[in-house]
């Protein structure tokens, strides 16, 4: 008799360690949010990861497990050798597929996090009508996905997507990556407190936060206000030059800061529609992302299903 | 006995029309180039294409024509239809197909004319052995094609690869196109022109063509030498969003302008190099196109080939 099957994706932020278990029509069976604890080193986090992947499947037990999909911040190999994780130096080198398969009786996925996040929402999310598509998420950075005609942009070198680093503003504020002027420093919620406090001379003033900062700003603060148009504005040119080169159907915003996205959503699409080509700017619809903290769990198991269906196909029809 | 085949390719400018005929292994049998003399109008213009057409069998008598592939300066359907040709107005909203296929014994296919100096490049040229890459024509203006995998991207609506349009001076000079801060604006033969007068007050003493400032910029004159640094550092930052966004194998500059490549593309690798992630950047090389004038019809015969070759292959096995 076949029993029901179900893929566990995990999310590994550098603030929560996200983990489901999702069923092949994807429904969310079980879900769980724990601190990621990354200050502990690596194998503090491989061990709470372990232990959440037994929690998620003692949940929901009867049913079979096919495949475990990853979502890593950073960059990382389809075999799980991580090569860049800015905000997890000592994870750089390792091969979680080493790490992890011993331990675990099913087939490993991995993936970078912003790519999981435009799976998850071209899966069960707004974009699950969109062939072709670009993912930004407005977190401390910017992050992206770019799915064209179904599929994962990843580049040569598994780095394409890297939309936070579109170069708005040539002059511009230097950037953690070695650039200047990067989307991601105007359109972040770091980049949102920065910009606030450069206006008010010493900063002192200004709340440590962007979501303090959008509170002020629905208050109907002029100068808070400001401040959201003018990441609008930057975040519009960045999105018209996704829109000229790629003419994709749709652009999701998803991260912390677009809970936000009442402030500058609109006036970034007046930006773009201002500067883009008129068919693809009239083409392109410019949403929010439906599927919230769940994006990368889901995103991480439809990579999971699809690759085991893929590799499954294979070993049916070997060419 | 099979006769042996070839395919015409046709790649309509605004000066010059140019007509080759290509046998499939990719050897220019005959080609031919004469004015385009678009300003007696559509009509006149048909008329000098088929006649062209007629020259190209005439010259290759004795081997059986496969396809015709159109490349045009402007957005243009699968089926022919145009509607966007900035250079060409009164050819909006024309059928190419109906007009030319009931006096043409053999299939047509038509794309934009970046597109098929992409496949050019390509198939013969200095991309054949890049899986992905991107094209820039710096011309007049900039044009753009993206082959990913293989394969033209042309998005949603046949809009993608404006990679003229790419913003690269938020607050810059408006563009043609409806937006402002253009990579046109900086990096095509005309911007050359004008960034040369902006410098110089009344600019009645600068040289009216871009082939004339290189000329004064390769003798050493180091005030047209910074103009070309200018372009460069644009071409550069323009460059960056590409490696940024798609992680491509290569990046390939042709167009007029690239005939002073040696006054600007190092200078562009360069800002490049210091503005982009650095295994993508490490990965990706910028050329200049290898195939010259010819790249236009060895890309309109590719993709007459090509697309004749699926079609064969569907009618072969029908799905």
């Amino acid at each position: 008799m076949n029993k029901l099957v179900y893929v566990i994706g995990i999310d590994l932020g550098g603030t929560n360690l996200k983990v489901g278990a999702v069923s092949s029509d994807g429904k969310i069976l079980f879900r769980l949010s724990v601190s990621s604890d990354i200050k502990d080193g690596k194998d503090a986090t491989i061990k709470r990861i372990l232990h959440s992947i037994e929690e998620a499947r003692f949940n929901v037990r009867g049913l079979r497990l096919a495949g475990i999909g990853f979502g890593f911040p950073g960059l990382i190999s389809p075999n799980g050798v991580i090569s860049n994780a800015p905000n997890l130096p000592d994870w750089e080198g390792a091969s979680l597929k080493n790490e992890l398969a011993d331990k675990l009786s099913a087939p490993l996925f991995f993936d970078n996090d912003a790519n999981l996040f435009a799976l998850g929402e071209g899966w069960l999310g707004v974009a699950k009508d969109a062939k072709s598509f670009c993912c930004l998420t407005l977190g401390t950075g910017v992050g992206g996905g770019i799915v064209l005609d179904g599929n994962l942009w990843h580049g040569a070198d598994g780095m394409a997507a890297e939309i936070g680093h579109i170069i708005v503003e040539p002059d511009g504020v230097s950037c953690m990556c070695g650039g200047r002027g990067c989307l991601e420093m105007y359109a972040s919620a770091s980049a949102l407190v920065r910009m606030a406090k450069e206006g008010v001379g010493d900063g002192s003033s200004v709340p440590p936060s962007a979501d303090a900062i959008a509170q002020l700003a629905r208050s109907g603060d002029p100068y808070y206000r400001g401040i959201f148009n003018k990441l609008a504005r930057y975040l519009g040119i960045g999105i018209t030059d996704l829109v000229n080169l790629l003419n994709i159907d749709m652009i999701v915003i998803g991260g912390g800061l677009s809970q936000s996205s009442d402030l500058f959503l609109e006036s970034a699409r007046k930006e773009m529609r201002k500067r883009a080509f008129k068919v693809p700017a009239d083409r392109v619809r410019v949403v929010p992302a439906q599927l919230g903290d769940d994006a990368g769990i889901v995103g991480a198991a439809f990579l999971a299903l699809n690759l085991e269906h893929q590799i499954k196909e294979d070993q049916r029809n070997p060419t």
